[in-house]
């Protein structure tokens, strides 16, 4: 069998079906309706959410897809007794109305009216309207409550959640077992986090914590767990105390005994169920802080009515998390080395496979997921392949399914967006390939991206400046050919965690100050509708910089992704001496730091012609 | 008389004088003190602001300077029984301290603490704590009310302002009388200007608006006066219902009975004591927008008891207003080409002159205003001129005084920033000049700076990008030099009317998308301190721009300034070709166009070598 045969070649991390099943919508949305008036509820909303807001839920959390059949990861849907209201974002505007049935629910483009417009003129005057309380941030209920009070109408929280009423074939919640994460990868211990966390409650003058986000309970005990695709996150609440031990609320099925012996120093550990009683007892007198963009109303109102405060804020472990000890960074390094083996491969393959007119998108996720996981590292996908041949590469969130599936074909571009989960760290790199020979328009749009990618990787700034000031120089070379991006350049990516992590980002929302350890990512594009996307995607390393006659400490990024650009894309008449000696020097680095570690002949031969200087 | 001779300038419109005086600081305290006790207050707060939260306020609104000494443009007093505090910002961190009584009043820099933070711990628990209704905005209040409530204080309202009743030398409130526009400068009438005003109302469900801000109320009228210093501002309030006249309250002095009759079809005119009454009349069940950035507690007040609602908001005129008509442009083009000749027959002359060792700084102002009014046309200059030698350069906003007054010297720089009131326009320009031969240290400084501001000049970007994207491309060559400055690049220029004008700016804070129309300066720097400041500013005319391709429409900028760069501080080395191209066409520009308007053949003569290629 040869090595490249594609049928060696399979993706076990994630699926090419299509889970919608929009025909059950309006069953399930008659049964809802019934559920409501035994409540007592003239309307309710329906967010994609889980309790922690995170980024994939758990089956048991897709209320809305099962509902509906749409699928996507953002949306919200209002049901009131004559009509309902699916609000999805630009991403979704297509998909949503082809997954559900519109008969039943109404899809409502964000960019048209926000949830709480539409509230406002459809709630009947005097309604009782329902909102899940698990489900509802602060914010959430403040915006829902404002338009509320516009209609005239009344928002409670539902009792005894409706949809689970409803839904008498509810998967189980998750309950994978939690490992502990090797101090050599995590850098630091529990006690030592715990200090700092602590010093930070200190500055801000906090009693407690209350970790909404099981992101910062994972890096404040370093544990892992896989209760969600793709990101290895252990389910949990955790209450920080300013002083004496923490205490962790998690399923105790979920914690093996070592891992619960590892955790006793610091932390008192409680099933899930404790969590509301403990919360009230500690919360009297006690100002807590509760995170902003995670934490359930059902909690903060808890400690309200225990006499303590709910002080509204981002939750400092985000922070702290944010930047990546030395340990972590060496992880990172690390896992981008390796991918960069895997990638290397694949590309060689791709290169040699890809003008044949049989390759389909779903061939070379399958064929990219295969490379990885020859590694024997591979944990999981950091997020599912964007695999995009042509037009559908114009789709910034496209996801191939069986239905959309389609071959590559001489003549076009392909934009793969990928990402790997490695046990010590997390990659995502995004690479735009020619498919046989490229038009003189694509190669333009390719370098026009490339030289604000190259612009943005090479800056170098004063401590203190936020991505809001970096993401122009990443967009300046299209705007001045009249293009642009409808994405932010670059987010904060996790170290063995969320491929998507706050607080700091480089977009025009960016208004945290980037920091020396923090690492982002750097990945404008270009996307002409119906036609082709492109797409460059390097992760970043904030890092200081020396500058000679610096009258500030500075800051600049180093490359942590080692994949070679394609060549054949670039119009070196579009670029600077500078930018190309940036190109040349970058492949440089990958032919001597990835390229020993190829083993395979045909694929080092490869990488030699890719970074040959331009 | 040589046509050169210095004794023949003066300035006429700003004074070297330093107003300041302290000594008289401690007996007033004590006064303001006693008028507290008898008002029932433990405490008191004074802003640096008059009704409108102008930026230049009459004499009989300068209470922080008669109570403190404190010349500063900004600024807040907080008094208590037993301690003072004079906040100001990092321009008068050594200003202040200097004009004030230190034993007497305690000055703190805004960047150590914030005034609610002060409160918060030193107010005492029970004390009852005095604002001034007429001169704190809505936040403005929220933010002392939050500080009192944690030091569990009560925050009201001063009865019978306590600061007028010591003040028994208070000078009269201006009393200059107003003049019409001409339409031609206008390009629009006021039943124009209201139609597209209710326009705005009408998509906001506005029934109201309370034109606190008087440059609003000027722009609607096409009215000027001269209450204040530099800014042609008739100080009026306004009332506009959605349909029907207006309601002007101005004191009638000010108004020539032909003005009145002019505005007698869109307003009915009323005293200022009128104001009250009327808005509490107008107000009931009405929703009024009063402007978050101008608007005094006292007249939002005064709306909901008469139980309307105040809408707090931006002033919907501060947005039309800065999308400048093509009779407005077409004036601001006109002031920029008159003022490019007063600034070559300046600049010529300030070449053959400042070698010598003897010119001072107030010397250099007194000749450029004097060429501004060799025009014929000059009505005032647009903010007290900033001439820094050598290291006052490096004070950003340096106001020279008798006292800091300085000759130039041989290789230093000369920071000069400065602009005139026209009939037509107003105009705002920065140039950093060589004396006698620069070091190579200014000549790259100068040329980073340069840099940005070619690169702010030459920048094309989408409809909807707002001033906070455009900043950073000012700023990227000296950031990567380890340099920086600290001040936005650009704020919003008015035709005719203030020079600093909302609501859009170039900086990390210019949050508004940038329209045709708008004019903005362009002013990046760098400040040296103790050494030398450079600073140079021109101003932009945001313009459409056709790009081929562009699949968004594009905005550029047209440069209104026309005034030399210094070439014996660029390094050409430095620049790229494009750069270079830039300066030569521009300085072609101001060769073609105010050339032939140059008189004199010796100034013609400078020009000519000025302008030549680099």
């Amino acid at each position: 069998m040869s090595a490249h045969a594609p049928h060696r070649f399979k993706a076990v991390f994630q699926t090419f079906e299509d889970l919608a099943d929009g025909a059950a919508g309006p069953a399930r949305l008659a049964a809802l309706r019934g559920a409501l008036a035994a409540r007592g509820l003239d309307g309710y909303v329906v967010p994609r959410a889980d309790a922690h807001q995170n980024e994939y839920v758990p089956p048991c959390e897709e209320r809305l897809a099962w509902l509906t059949g749409f699928t996507g990861s953002a949306g919200m849907l209002v049901v009131l007794k004559d009509r309902t209201a699916l609000f999805v974002d630009g991403r979704y505007t297509l998909q949503a109305p082809a997954q559900v049935d519109t008969g039943a629910y109404e899809v409502v483009p964000l960019a048209d009216m926000r949830p709480e417009e539409w509230l406002a003129t459809h709630l009947p005057k005097g309604a009782r309207m329902g909102f899940d309380p698990w489900r509802t941030t602060l914010d959430g209920r403040a915006r829902l409550a404002r338009a509320a009070e516009q209609a005239q109408a009344t928002l409670l929280a539902a009792p005894d959640d409706p949809v689970a009423a409803i839904w008498t074939d509810r998967p189980a919640p998750p309950c994978a077992p939690i490992r502990l994460q090797d101090l050599a990868i995590a850098g630091e211990d529990s006690s030592a986090k715990l200090r700092i966390v602590r010093e930070e409650m200190e500055r801000q003058k906090l009693d407690g914590l209350l970790l909404s986000d099981p992101h910062c309970t994972a890096w404040l005990f370093n544990i892992r767990g896989a209760d969600v695709a793709h990101t290895p996150l252990p389910l949990a609440w955790c209450i920080v105390p300013r002083e004496g031990k923490a205490d962790l609320f998690v399923e105790e099925a979920k914690l093996p005994a070592h891992v619960a012996h590892a955790l006793a120093p610091f932390a008192g550990i409680h099933p899930v169920s404790a969590l509301q009683p403990h919360l009230a007892q500690f919360a009297e007198g006690r100002t807590i802080r509760v995170d902003a963009a995670t934490a359930p109303v059902a909690l903060a109102d808890i400690i309200s009515a225990a006499g303590g405060t709910a002080q509204k804020g981002e939750d400092v472990i985000t922070h702290l998390k944010a930047v990546k000890n030395p340990a972590e960074i060496a992880g990172m390094r690390a896992a981008h080395l390796r991918d960069g083996v895997a990638l290397v491969r694949f590309l060689a393959w791709f290169d040699s496979e890809s003008g044949k007119g049989t390759l389909t998108e779903i061939d070379v996720v399958e064929a990219l997921e295969t490379f990885r996981r020859d590694t024997g590292e591979l944990r999981d996908v950091s997020f599912p392949t964007i695999a995009g041949a042509g037009e559908n590469g114009a789709i910034v969130h496209y996801r191939v399914t069986r239905a959309t599936n389609r071959a590559l074909h001489p003549h076009e571009l392909f934009l793969l967006d990928s990402g790997a989960q490695y046990p010590d760290g997390t990659t995502d790199v995004t690479r735009t390939m020619a498919v046989g020979t490229p038009t003189a328009d694509m190669r333009r749009h390719y370098t026009l991206v490339l030289k604000g990618h190259l612009a943005l990787g090479a800056a170098i700034f004063p401590q203190g400046a936020t991505g809001a000031q970096l993401d122009p120089l990443a967009r300046q070379f299209l705007w001045a050919a009249g293009l642009d991006f409808a994405h932010g350049t670059g987010h904060g990516v996790g170290a063995g965690l969320s491929v998507h992590e706050g607080p700091a980002r480089i977009s025009q929302l960016g208004h945290v100050p980037l920091k020396a350890g923090m690492i982002l990512s750097n990945e404008p594009g270009y996307y002409r509708t119906g036609a082709y996307g492109i797409r460059i995607e390097n992760l970043l390393l904030v890092e200081p910089r020396t500058v000679e006659g610096a009258e500030k400490p500075c800051l600049g990024f180093g490359t942590l992704t080692l994949a070679p650009y394609d060549r054949r894309l670039i119009d070196t008449a579009l670029l600077t001496p500078a930018e190309r000696a940036m190109v040349d020097a970058y492949h440089l680095r990958i032919r001597l730091e990835v390229g020993p570690l190829v083993e395979d002949g045909s694929a080092r031969e490869w990488l030699h012609q890719a970074t040959a200087p331009l």
